[in-house]
């Protein structure tokens, strides 16, 4: 086979015996932090933006452009992936890293969003969620320990735990009932965890988060987070916002949970989001974060520059021979005017959304970077001020 | 404006004061010639395949993946980017070369065979042909003159003059009177061309062919290309073939046509073809190709090897963890297996065209260099009757 790695292959690091997050520095001025997360398939500088590659692709984009725009780790989606072409197929070629030929750190969700998003069909028992496919209406069952399993042999480094994703708005006594369902299935996630002996079918040790739920009451976000820091997970995710609560209300929540979960774990901010919530977020000292906007947006003509989101059919554009970004590195802006991309949009080429997307991703990625190195120099608020003054939504 | 050409700028080349086109070396053995082709934005290394750029775009294909699969020179369609976005804001980005960030040579069609494929509405009048766009069915009307014109205010670098394309089968009284009307308008075109000073608007020499037509009749062929060598065009373009007559009379019009044209003049057989095709024309002295197989096919989950075409969506391709093709030095095949390709075609992800409709580009572009090699060194008979037993079409 002379199939290579576009990177270097994986070094086994014997994680036991070192750091697997580093809180580097946080600033003096607010709570954001920069750190580093170790895993076997290389480090992560936090806080650090994920691009999601759901079917082992992130939509348009090469590994060669991702590495480009300067992704460090991406997330793919497990309901999808089991799915199509499943995990038994993904691990026979070596798992994820190998199939889709990716060697940096990949993180998997659940797939539990994904089932509780279907419209159709689904069943929820104590002992897992049973789901029709949304491709064939095959019937499946999900349980906390499969999930475990399932990611185990897709070889994925960082794990979601099965959780129930209610819908928004829900009543208060609902959201009570399912965040005690959900720490059951973490604590059966955590055993199924330790029994692999914390590593995947590939040898690679991973990490299990814990997920935050509660919806949008801040007592119950409270309950959630101080249950699982109980069980003492790796890291944890706080889920179910940005699911079309208002803003200030996703502040609230973060505001409830954060200062419940430990310092020296790192935290994710599952499915966030637009620039302002990454600042806001990051402001509160999350970590990690993925969004499906750079892709989606940009397949849909939208793009990101600090001064705002272009909308590049605009007739404006018909004569702009300028890059999307002045000083952007990214392909895109090295090689191509807006003219261009909006002759390519509006011609309904293929390359459009390719160098929309890729430009949005370097955006976003470079943005959580910048972040970065502010938070190590303790301006992050007077970045995020700067940055808040010239952007426009 | 921090817009770069990928790679060097052109050099505006005394093209007057050196050859045009230089006849390295004939194969000993057949007609099949190696020649370098100049043009103001670069050489040429014959027998070329050159890609489909319809929209100023290699459908789902970069710039730098274009230099990197080896393209030396691009096509691109006239009747499209009359319509969209139209030469006139072409010509103000710089011409199409700076508009699409291409800095190697760009040859255009006349927008002729479009016009004439439509299904709706054309009116063929003495003076040019009306037709009515199939985007928006605005009426709009080329002459032989404008043709010109408008290729030049792209800045094209190789210019295809105005020609009837008459449907296949034509009668051959049909055909007749059509010959004579692209006569008429490639004595008009190679006037115009004449009166610009054989350059485009943004101050590059250009080249105009001549187009031999004549349906599928050896003798109107014959006269169709000794009228045109009569008018003593730089080059000469094979029209109105590879459209839908079986294989052995386009082999058969070939060598009606060949012998008439001047050795010392490039040829070009437009819009083919395929493999066991494009053997056969070099065979007999064709130097320039053109087509859309790789791309559409590409895009079609189909994709070529020197032992045939493989269908990715084939379910013996589930497990397949070998690159498309062994040896391949294409992105595809040094990163990806046809298992991983299957798996996106099966999903719908873009990136599945876009990695086929590279290892398809390589693939022709490769092989006409092969080509090339073979006639350098006299085997060129000896290379086509290797291909010729492992390929299975």
């Amino acid at each position: 086979m002379s199939i290579f790695f576009y990177t270097l292959p994986p070094i086994r690091y014997p994680l036991e015996s070192c750091f697997m997050f580093n809180l580097f520095h946080q600033d003096n001025h607010c709570a954001a932090r920069a750190g580093i997360l170790r895993t076997a398939h290389g480090d992560i500088q936090t806080p650090v933006f994920m691009p999601v590659g759901t079917q082992a692709t992130v939509k348009t984009i090469s590994n060669r452009e991702l590495i480009e725009s300067g992704a460090d780790i991406i997330l793919s989606n497990t309901y999808h992936l089991f799915l199509r072409p499943g995990p038994k197929l993904i691990a026979e070629a070596g798992g994820l890293h190998r199939f889709m030929n990716w060697s940096k750190p990949i993180l998997t969700d659940s797939g539990g969003f994904q089932v509780f998003s279907l419209p159709d069909f689904r069943k929820v028992k104590k002992e897992g969620v049973e789901f029709k496919s949304h491709i064939d209406g095959m019937k499946y069952f999900l349980s906390p320990e499969s999930v475990v399993q399932t990611q185990h042999a897709l070889g994925s480094d960082i794990l979601m735990p099965l959780d129930e994703c209610l819908p928004h708005p829900s009543e208060e006594k609902e959201v009570e009932r399912s965040i005690e369902l959900t720490l059951d299935w973490a604590k059966r996630s955590r055993e199924e965890w330790e029994k692999s002996g914390r590593k995947n079918e590939h040898g690679f040790e991973t990490r299990l988060f814990g997920i935050v739920q509660g919806g949008m009451y801040p007592r119950l976000r409270e309950k959630s987070a101080k249950d699982l820091v109980r069980l003492d997970f790796p890291g944890y995710s706080i889920g179910g916002l940005s699911v079309g609560e208002p803003n200030p209300i996703m502040y609230q929540i973060l505001e409830s949970v954060m200062p419940i979960l430990p310092a020296e774990k790192p935290r994710y901010l599952m499915g966030v989001g637009m620039p302002l919530d990454l600042f806001e977020a990051v402001s509160q000292g999350v970590d990690m974060f993925d969004c499906v906007v750079p892709t989606r947006n940009g397949r849909n003509a939208t793009v990101f520059t600090r001064q705002g989101k272009l909308l590049l059919r605009g007739a404006s554009y018909t004569r702009d021979f300028r890059p999307i970004e002045e000083g952007c590195a990214c392909y895109t802006c090295q090689n191509h005017t807006r003219a261009y991309l909006r002759h390519l949009f509006n011609t309904g080429e293929y390359l459009a959304g390719r160098l929309a997307s890729l430009h949005n991703l370097t955006f976003f990625i470079q943005l959580l970077k910048s972040m970065r190195e502010a938070i190590v120099n303790d301006r992050f608020t007077a970045f995020r001020n700067e940055f808040e003054k010239s952007y426009k939504e």
